[in-house]
C-alpha cells in the first residue's frame, strides 16, 4: 500500500543538527538562551531540513475546504453556503488568511478537497490558485452514519501527501495548514472526544459563535455520531472516516508528506491540529517536523496539543482558523531563524563573553 | 516646569474612535472577534492615532544605553565593558535587535544617555545612527548612595520625551522601547520592589545568567541599596533617581513623549517595563498609548505589568532586551492593522452573516 511505503520512509529529525545548531547559537552575541523559543525554532528548521543554513525564502499555506453533512443538525452559526462563499473570497484576496499571507510573504493554495459546490467555472481568476482535488462533494451527516467510507478517508490523506510532494519538488522550504468548512469545529470535537478520551463537553466549543441552546445540541449530536459510528480509537483512519472531514484528511496527509519531505509544517489552531493528530497517529515521528501556531480559544485545541506534546508559539485568542494562525507564527519562526543566521559572534564583533 | 506642561497635554483615548473600528471589524467576512487580539491591536491603533485608517509605515525602536555603578557589585555575568561594545555591535547591525529591526522593517536609534565611554570617535560609521544624548557617565553605585540626582533623573525623562517629539515630527508612527546596560536588571527589580510592594525576592531574577550565590548576592545588594537610598515610592521621579539608571529615566520619558504626540509605543521587557511603570506613574493616562510586547523570563516583570494593567502580546521566554521583544510584537501589531484596513467586508464579498 502506497501510504505505508511513504510512512517508511519518515525518519525522525537527526539531533546531530540540533547540537550544531546550538553550537552556533551560543557563539552569538547574547546571553546564551536569551532568545529563548526563537531559539528552539532555528535549532529545529536546521534539524529538519539537515541544513546548516535553512532558507524559508518560498512559504506556502494550504486552506483545505470541505463542506459537512452535519451542518445540517443546526451545529454551526453560519449557513453552509458561506462554505464555496469563502473559498472565493479566498480566491479573490479578501480573507484574514489572504492579508496574513501577505504579510508573512507566502501563499495561499486553496484546495477544494471536499466542498458541495462545483468550482469548475470560477476557476482560476484572482491572484491564488485553486486546486480541486474533490475526495466528496460534502461529507454524510455522521449523526447518522460514518461521514466518509476508509476509501474516501485514504483518499484524502493522499491528497494533502500528494499537494506536500508537489510543493516541496517546487521548492517551496515551508508549509502551513489551514481550513474551512462550515461546522467542521463539530467533527474535530469528535475526533478530539475520542482519541484523547476526554469528554465530549470538555473538547466542545463555540465554534464561529453559537449560543447556549446551540452548543447543547452540538454536544448532543457529536454525542450521537460517536455511539452511531463506533470509532475505532487504536484505528486513526477510522477516527477520520467515521466522524471526521475530507479537510482533516487533507492535512493530515500534508503532515505525512511534510515529514517525508523533510519540510517543516506550521499545524495552525483546532480543526488543523485534530488533522496532525491523525498524521501523529499515523506515524508519531511526524511530530518532529511540526509547530503549533497558536492556542486557540476553542477549548478542545488544548487536549490535542497535549496529547502530541506541541507547545503552541502564540497566544492571541484566536479562532478562525484558514491557516491564519500558522500565517503568523510564520513570521516569527522565521525571526528565530534570521537571528541564527544573521547575528555576529562574540568573536566578530569583538564583544567579551560572560565571565 | 517643563514636565508639567507636557503631561497636561497627555488625554486618553478617545472610545469613540475604538467603537468605530469596532462597527468596521464586525463588518470583515470572519465571525466577530475570531481574530482575537489582532482586532483589539487594530481598534487602539486607531483610538491612539484618532485615525480611520492608521499608517505605521515608519517604525523606530530606541535603544537606550547605560552604565550601572552597581555592576562593580558582583550583580552581573557580564563585565561593564559588554555595554559600550554592544554598543558598537548596535551600531554595526550584529545585535539581537538589528536582525530582529530588518525583520520587522523598522530603524533602529542607539541612544547613548549614560554609558561610561566615549563614543565621539566611534560616532555614524555603520547603518544604524548612534544618538548622543548623554546624561551621567554611568550611574553611580546605588549600593552606596544615590544612582543619580534628582536632576540628572528628569533629564534622563527630558531625553526620552525631546526624541519621541523629534521622531514624531520626522513622521515615524509607531515606537519600541529598548536598552542595553550590563546590571541594569538589578535597579529594574529594586524600582519593582518598591513600587508594586513585592518582596526583592520575587522581583529579582538571573538577568544574564547568573547562578545562585550571585543571585543570593544580587538580592542583598537591591536590599542595601533601597536601605540606604530609602525612595519614596509616592514619587517615582525620586524612585528612578536613587535606585534607578539612566536608559530607565530614557524609556520613561519616550513613552510619556510618546502619549503626548499620540503614537503608539511598544514597551518591550523587564527594564523597559520598568520604565513605563515610572511613566504610568507620572501620568497614568500614558498607559493607554502603550503595548506591552511579551512577558519576558525575568521574574519580576509579571509583577510591574499587572501594576500597570498590560496583558503581554508574545510569551516566548526571551530575555534579551535590546527592544528585540518590542519589535517582534512589532510585526504582530502591524498584522492586526492589515487585517482591520485590508480584509473584504461581507457586502464587498458576498458572504452571508451569521444566521
Amino acid at each position: 500500500m502506497e501510504l505505508n511505503s511513504i510512512l517508511s520512509t519518515i525518519t525522525n529529525t537527526n539531533g546531530k543538527f540540533a547540537e550544531e545548531a546550538q553550537t552556533r547559537l551560543d557563539s552569538l552575541t547574547k546571553p546564551q538562551g536569551s532568545l529563548g523559543r526563537l531559539e528552539e525554532f532555528a535549532k529545529q528548521l536546521v534539524a529538519i531540513t539537515e541544513k546548516e543554513m535553512p532558507e524559508i525564502d518560498k512559504k506556502v499555506v494550504f486552506t483545505f475546504a470541505g463542506d459537512h453533512g452535519v451542518a445540517g443538525e443546526g451545529v454551526s452559526a453560519f449557513p453552509k453556503e458561506v462554505t464555496p462563499q469563502m473559498v472565493l473570497n479566498f480566491i479573490n484576496g479578501g480573507a484574514g488568511i489572504n492579508v496574513l499571507a501577505r504579510h508573512a510573504g507566502a501563499e495561499v493554495i486553496v484546495v477544494d478537497i471536499g466542498v458541495d459546490y462545483d468550482f469548475s467555472a470560477a476557476g482560476s481568476g484572482g491572484n491564488v490558485p485553486l486546486q480541486i482535488r474533490k475526495v466528496v462533494n460534502g461529507t454524510k451527516n455522521m449523526r447518522k452514519g460514518p461521514a466518509m467510507t476508509r476509501e474516501e478517508a485514504e483518499k484524502c490523506i493522499a491528497v494533502g501527501i500528494a499537494l506536500a510532494d508537489e510543493y516541496a519538488k517546487k521548492g517551496y522550504r515551508i508549509f502551513g495548514t489551514g481550513e474551512m468548512g462550515i461546522a467542521n469545529t463539530t467533527p474535530s470535537s469528535a475526533i478530539a472526544a475520542v482519541l484523547t478520551d476526554k469528554s465530549v463537553e470538555a473538547v466542545t466549543g463555540r465554534g464561529t459563535g453559537i449560543n447556549d441552546d446551540a452548543w447543547i445540541n452540538k454536544v448532543q449530536v457529536i454525542k450521537d455520531a460517536i455511539a452511531v459510528n463506533n470509532p475505532d480509537p487504536s484505528d486513526p483512519v477510522d477516527v477520520l472516516a467515521k466522524i471526521g472531514g475530507a479537510e482533516i484528511g487533507g492535512i493530515a496527509g500534508l503532515i505525512i508528506g511534510a515529514a517525508a519531505n523533510k519540510v517543516p509544517v506550521i499545524v495552525d489552531g483546532f480543526i488543523s491540529t485534530t488533522g496532525a493528530l491523525i498524521a501523529y497517529l499515523i506515524e508519531p515521528k511526524t511530530k518532529d517536523y511540526m509547530f503549533a501556531a497558536h492556542m486557540s480559544q476553542e477549548i478542545g485545541h488544548k487536549s490535542i496539543l497535549e496529547k502530541i506534546g506541541l507547545r503552541p508559539i502564540l497566544d492571541l485568542d484566536l479562532r478562525l482558523g484558514e491557516g491564519t494562525g500558522a500565517t503568523l507564527a510564520m513570521t516569527v519562526i522565521e525571526a528565530g531563524l534570521k537571528i541564527y543566521k544573521e547575528m555576529a559572534t562574540f568573536a566578530e564583533a569583538a564583544v567579551a563573553n560572560k565571565t
